[in-house]
């Protein structure tokens, strides 16, 4: 979106402090100038970003992690995935890397999805999505702290249970729903 | 995803408490134990939740809405959306209210999509998502500090913007793929 077209919603920011510095987010609150001349304060969790990876293999399998999620307290199925090392890594190397830590798989072929923003209403975290193909087994290696179950589901019953509302993890369905469309056409 | 299933990668957590409470976000640094045994520290944002609506007129057209975002300093383009009023409201009260706010449309078919969880690794933000049809125009009324422009492209056309990444919103990504797929199966 061009900042020319919108001059009429554009806000400035005239105020900024840290309020909060924790584990992995850092929340600002800044004051914007809106575009009737009045002042808003506005809440950011700073993030450093990630990458994630559709693994398609050659029979067309999706390969996936079930993973436990404290925030919500479930076990989720998602696509691999994880956070840039430092504010500006590579982001197509840290896709290979989290596909191989949490995997063991390689990727001979790599295509750019797309770059999604997961909660631009209250943070800056950035996903870029890959699909990967060529596929080459080995062995994973976890984060410490992590624990995985790594699972195969075909695209096409991938796609059946995001639209029976089964997936949930909105990086998940917009990276193969677009991986489908890329594939499938 | 089933508990029983999955019992090799469950967290128990053994103590929580509240280390930030801001405009939006209310942070808790909590204790689980892992699978191993060992203690994890984990990060975890409480957001309220919100719905969302991927409007579609009888010509096809969706309804979105640009709108200044600024954790990400840009204008973005989105379905309309917003938090709930209150943790546990009624979701679709809540997407008809958003839409009517943002829009001025009110809707006489209403069809649940999916909900998403947009940042499980950090945060328990749940986005219901709906599809809107029979459109009925009105009078649009945004919150005071919420400056909105709203444009109405074809769904078509929309889901080539999405795959030529011009829409990076997570659930508008998310929840206009879905609805294509629920229109045109």
């Amino acid at each position: 979106m061009t900042r020319e077209n919108n001059i009429n919603i554009i806000e400035t920011t005239v105020d900024s402090k840290r309020v909060f510095d924790g584990l992995i987010l850092h929340i600002d609150h800044i004051t914007n100038r809106l575009p009737n001349g009045k002042l808003a304060a506005r809440e950011i969790a700073r993030h450093v970003g990630a990458s994630a990876v559709v693994p398609v293999d050659a029979e067309g399998n999706v390969w996936l992690v079930k993973q436990f999620r404290a925030p919500i307290d479930q076990v989720l199925l998602e696509i691999p995935a994880g956070k840039l090392d430092y504010k500006g890594e590579d982001r197509l190397k840290a896709a290979k890397r989290e596909l191989q830590e949490e995997t063991g798989l390689t990727a001979a072929s790599w295509t750019h999805l797309s770059d999604i923003v997961t909660t631009p209403g209250f943070s800056d975290e950035k996903i870029s999505l890959y699909l990967a193909r060529d596929l080459s087994a080995g062995q994973s290696h976890p984060d410490e702290d992590e624990f995985l179950n790594v699972v195969r589901v075909p695209l096409a019953e991938l796609v059946a249970m995001i639209m029976r509302g089964e997936v949930t993890d909105s990086k998940t369905i917009c990276a193969v729903l677009l991986a489908e469309k890329a594939i499938n056409g």
